[in-house]
């Protein structure tokens, strides 16, 4: 494209410091070093992992930074020894990176990636250990090595994922997060089998989710604020004894307990999903598990995301899989802090932000 | 034989108060009731977690009581209804009972039994929830449903193992616990394949099992004591990011939190099987599960008491598992205070105590 080579000058959502709102800004985005994809962002949806940033509670996060981790995009220019994606493709990035050279993803055994884990943690990008962003030479702080709330975004190769170009970018953004997180979470953590019995903590945002879930299956709902007994003691009662698995959804350590504690005896797993607040820990009797319960939890639902993403947005393709349905609001780049109000109110399940005019 | 359907009088060792010396009492121990065996003990080993009862700390510890748990012994005579064994044969009592008809028997997933549970954990027998045993008419609990520190104890017909009559009962006796559960942890809960990096937390009895482990393959020795550093941080650095399996096999909760942080991120599993003092929890942050690690735990190394413990009596005839390097001492049922001296001061690993002269 024109602009490869260039430093862009583009619109992103920037935040400055916590609880502050985030600042529409002109934003220079360098060009792709060696190993890198520059991507224009079409479309992004928001996910309470941003917020939680944006909060402050999360003890790597830096400031001023570009939040977002769920989106869609066409790549704009590559840098030196990329040969996976080429400009123009489609392609979703992905907070979780999938290198297929380092231990963790030559093991067999697990969807996490230890190649740029140091960079994406510390907002920088791993070739020089600097940002691609800055506003006026002052340097802006990357996140989750995603960065998605701007217009045009630097990834390392190792976290694009190329899908097929004929997928609608403004529903397929939602499979760079909690689609796969949640799927992922019930195929490959706990592999729930057809029949069983499930518990879970937090149906994605409060209240409207009640209405949605029936939609994705869900029969029972249950309010533990309708009890007097440990909401524990309440699903071990209406299921003859406990639940064979249950997913933690909302990153609370007094549910994760509940969670791992509804699960029945002699078999029940609990899968934690939420993530917690700093310094928060979670705490059973170890007679839980002496008894049988399995305690564990998911990252990006155990999906290599470069190898997996694009079998997921095949799936959607072929209606297999639903996204549709999740997205509740569509709005722009320029109304982003609106749309974190909707999703702090329980009115909004996912907003996907349209990111150019 | 000629004492079926009468009283026998014969020698224990009863648990008064806790704490305090057993003493080698005549009991009187009644006839099996519709269900129920009754064994002669020929040998009992003895195993920590009778000195946790007798300590007191058990909370469902019920005194005056006959304790042990792990034995091998002849059945004299069996209840109405008992067809799985009858007069002579040779048997493991199975604190963990196999019913084979409960939910939890039928479920596939699990080794515990769900039947006589709640007559086992009040110290009784289920059929008219009293005691087989007594003195001078003052009734003594069961233990764990063994009671196996009686030269006769009664036991429910689900919660023994017929054997090979060929095997030595002074040697598998010891399949009735310890043996099981460390292999089991391994085999049926862990899943442990070839090659992998394990670590085990509390070899045994304190000090000479550092010799001993070396002939279980052992290859490193850590004390924390040696280390400034939390033995997790330790065992990650020596291990190159942790092991693959842990097990904890004491029943300290800061061991087991050590345990589960040793492991590797992505894939680490750490098992407990120590039994803990009441009340005490287990925590970690949950983000140790997030990123990969699973926790569990095991009863009875998962296996089916009555059905798998008379296939490791066979492995052990075949010589496909160790028993005899575990057996430090042998004593008589009248030295049993000695015996568990012996235990507490380290220089035993386990002491089979002959129970008739």
């Amino acid at each position: 494209m024109a602009t490869a080579g260039e430093v862009i000058t583009c619109k992103a959502a920037v935040a400055y410091e916590p609880n502050k709102p985030l600042v529409i800004e002109d934003v220079q985005v360098a060009p792709p070093q060696a190993g890198e994809v520059r991507v224009k962002i079409l479309f992004t949806a928001l996910c309470h992992t941003d917020a939680y940033t944006w909060s402050g509670k999360d003890p790597e996060g830096l400031f001023p930074c570009i939040l977002g981790h769920e989106a869609a995009g066409i790549v704009e220019s590559v840098g030196e020894g990329v040969t996976e994606v080429q400009p123009g493709d489609h392609v979703i990035p992905c907070y979780q990176a999938e290198c297929k050279e380092c231990k963790f993803c030559k093991s067999g055994k697990t969807n996490l990636c230890g190649k740029v884990r140091m960079a994406t943690g510390a907002g920088i990008m791993m070739n020089d250990r600097k940002s691609r962003f800055s506003i006026n030479g002052k340097p802006i702080y990357h996140f989750m090595g995603t960065s998605t709330f701007s217009q045009y975004t630097v990834v390392h190769d190792v976290s694009v994922a190329k899908v097929d170009p004929q997928a609608p970018l403004d529903k397929v953004c939602l499979l760079g997060c909690g689609v796969p997180t949640g799927l992922g979470a019930v195929w490959n953590t706990a592999k729930v089998e057809p029949g069983a019995i499930v518990a879970i903590f937090g149906l994605g945002t409060v209240g409207l989710a009640f209405d949605i879930a029936k939609n994705f299956g869900v029969t029972e709902f249950v309010n533990p604020k309708d009890y007097d007994k440990p909401i524990q003691q309440v699903l071990v009662d209406l299921t003859d004894g406990g639940v064979d698995y249950s997913f933690e959804c909302i990153g609370n350590v007094s549910v994760m307990r509940a969670a791992l504690e509804c699960c029945h005896k002699g078999w029940g797993t609990s899968v934690i999903i939420g993530v917690a607040a700093s310094g928060q820990e979670i705490s059973t009797r170890p007679f839980q598990l002496v008894t049988g319960r399995v305690w564990k939890g998911t990252a990006f639902g155990g999906f290599k995301s470069r190898s997996q993403v694009p079998w997921l947005v095949d799936k959607y393709m072929k209606k297999e899989i639903k996204i549709d349905e999740y997205i509740t609001h569509n709005l722009t780049l320029g109304e982003i802090n609106k749309a974190f109000d909707l999703m702090h109110e329980g009115g909004c399940l996912r907003c996907v932000l349209k990111m150019h005019e």
